[in-house]
């Protein structure tokens, strides 16, 4: 199944099951009124929903209308929790070296994890506001999942069980914020600001081979301003979805709902290019001395899309935005 | 004005005025049906409450009923953001001695401020569950303000206007986790699980003086099993409220409903005591060598009430809570 959900001025949209080839979607107010919703009464709802999927991808579902990416919010404009992990090690060792930081204690062993805003959650081509060049402004591809509820202490074998979607994400980071914050121990705030989602969330079974070992086993196309930037495969991740689930977990329960993402995708060969301009950036003055990419600018758009290993479109649909200056 | 929301199985629980002396209440469903809802539709709703609440006031209210502070919920059981501070400088110049860390760069001039999960909030009875007493469970006291929208990159005077209501927070804390994370730079997420509120959040004039210079200029008395750990003094916090808004807000909007805390509220005098145990210990550690004090066992209890500079009983109410071993 695959849900997309359509912007009404409600805080946690409209729902919608969008069909597999992405072009007719068709609303379930009597089944749920949001993807929110949705998640918190899975149980109840999930065979409606997908007995409505079913006949939508056979035209007969009644009220079906076409599928307007451009109408999307994020899946979940609203979600309980956004823990971002980053869990492609190749990223992190270069991260420390663009950053001049000192390792982290038990980097392979123990995922790290930031603690994001998750109330102001952006769709796929919605335009994105920064207030200044001068903050770095960088994208970051990565995958996602959207879990059920998940118990306190959980084990990352039933974790994994309690992944519910899949999602492909966009986390805007500002890079000139990201060091200060990372050295004052409290985390990441001013450099994480809100985070972009790709217009469906699908089920697992929509990735077939895509999906296993609780990882997202596809390529991340990211191209900047039209051009081909990289495409990392998100098989490399050093630790799986069940891994970070139980992370997070560790001290709190989770609510139905709540995101947790993989950190930057990021392979150790690099044919495959870089999902985020920072890692291009390090690799720059790793090779050749000095970092010669700038970030972005006001104006430039990142495009991202997910593609199976025989090259066909994944099944998340695009994620294509546009960074603009705020005005207040 | 002051607002309680009363647990009724919702996400965002069922609002409630509360009388002036915490006697009384009575449901508002015609007006709001949530503290969210009335803190997103504040303009419109704002003149209809405060005209219930002076009614409940004068013992005119229709259905009106005896105020249970044991059947609360958080005021705001699911917040869009909470964001903690740690605007007493005091106090964080200590934990710098008591996890060993390195000082934090520009820790005068810039607040430093961590994203808390806002999901699951607890009451101010709630049992609190923790997996194990070796994490060192400790308890902070502090201040919190509950905003208006606040557009990105405001001026900390204009943020100050955001301010809606106070509240008074215990901010649990896992102790033996903080410092691996802090130095991980991806700030907390296991030694910060759910955080408690105060029965009741208060419109600032509820506070007469106590509220000033974006402070709430009111003594915090904590007592740990029944006996008196310390009553630190908001007035001490290096910087308002506002400023940890606007700092909040640099590349970020808040929407309605975003509580931003103060930080454990810590004073230069050690006559006041502190209201959280890694404090009291490090000074142990200053003064006597070596810390004395433990963290929380299961079945502790701990008590916060803030109180007017009369001694008077503060608006807030009461927070009392017991930890108890977590069981799956």
């Amino acid at each position: 199944m695959k849900f997309a959900t359509l912007k009404d001025g409600t805080l946690d949209g409209r729902l919608v099951i969008v069909s597999r080839d992405l072009k007719r979607a068709v609303a379930v107010p009597s089944i749920a009124t949001s993807l929110l919703d949705a998640m918190q009464r899975w149980d109840t709802v999930q065979a409606s929903l997908a007995d409505t999927s079913a006949r939508l991808d056979i035209g007969r579902a009644n009220g079906a209308f076409d599928f307007d990416p451009l109408a999307s919010a994020a899946p979940l404009p609203r979600a309980p929790q956004w823990l971002d992990g980053s869990a492609f090690l190749n990223h992190g060792r270069l991260m420390e070296k663009a950053f001049n930081l000192p390792p982290i204690p038990d980097f392979e062993t123990i995922p790290v994890m930031y603690q994001g805003a998750s109330d102001d959650l952006l769709g796929p081509h919605d335009d994105v506001t920064f207030p200044s060049e001068a903050d770095g402004i960088d994208f970051e591809g990565e995958f996602g999942v959207v879990c059920g509820p998940v118990p306190m202490e959980v084990s990352p074998p039933d974790a994994l069980a309690c992944v519910r979607l899949l999602v492909q994400i966009n986390d805007w980071s500002l890079r000139a914020l990201g060091p200060r914050e990372m050295k004052s121990g409290f985390g990441f705030l001013q450099a994480k600001p809100s985070t972009s989602f790709s217009p469906v969330a699908v089920t697992p079974d929509e990735l077939g081979a895509g999906w296993g070992d609780g990882r997202v086993r596809m390529r991340l196309h990211v191209q900047w301003n039209g051009e081909r930037f990289g495409e990392p495969h998100g098989g490399e991740m050093n630790f799986h979805f069940g891994e970070l689930i139980a992370h997070a977990a560790r001290t709190r329960r989770l609510t139905a709902g709540t995101i947790v993402g993989s950190g930057t995708v990021s392979n150790v060969s690099r044919t495959a290019g870089s999902a985020c301009i920072a890692e291009r950036r390090v690799i720059e003055m790793i090779d050749q001395g000095s970092a010669r990419t700038g970030f972005m600018r006001f104006g430039d758009r990142v495009r991202m899309q997910a593609r199976f290993d025989d090259d066909s479109d994944g099944p998340f649909g695009v994620v294509e935005q546009r960074v603009v200056r705020y005005e207040a």
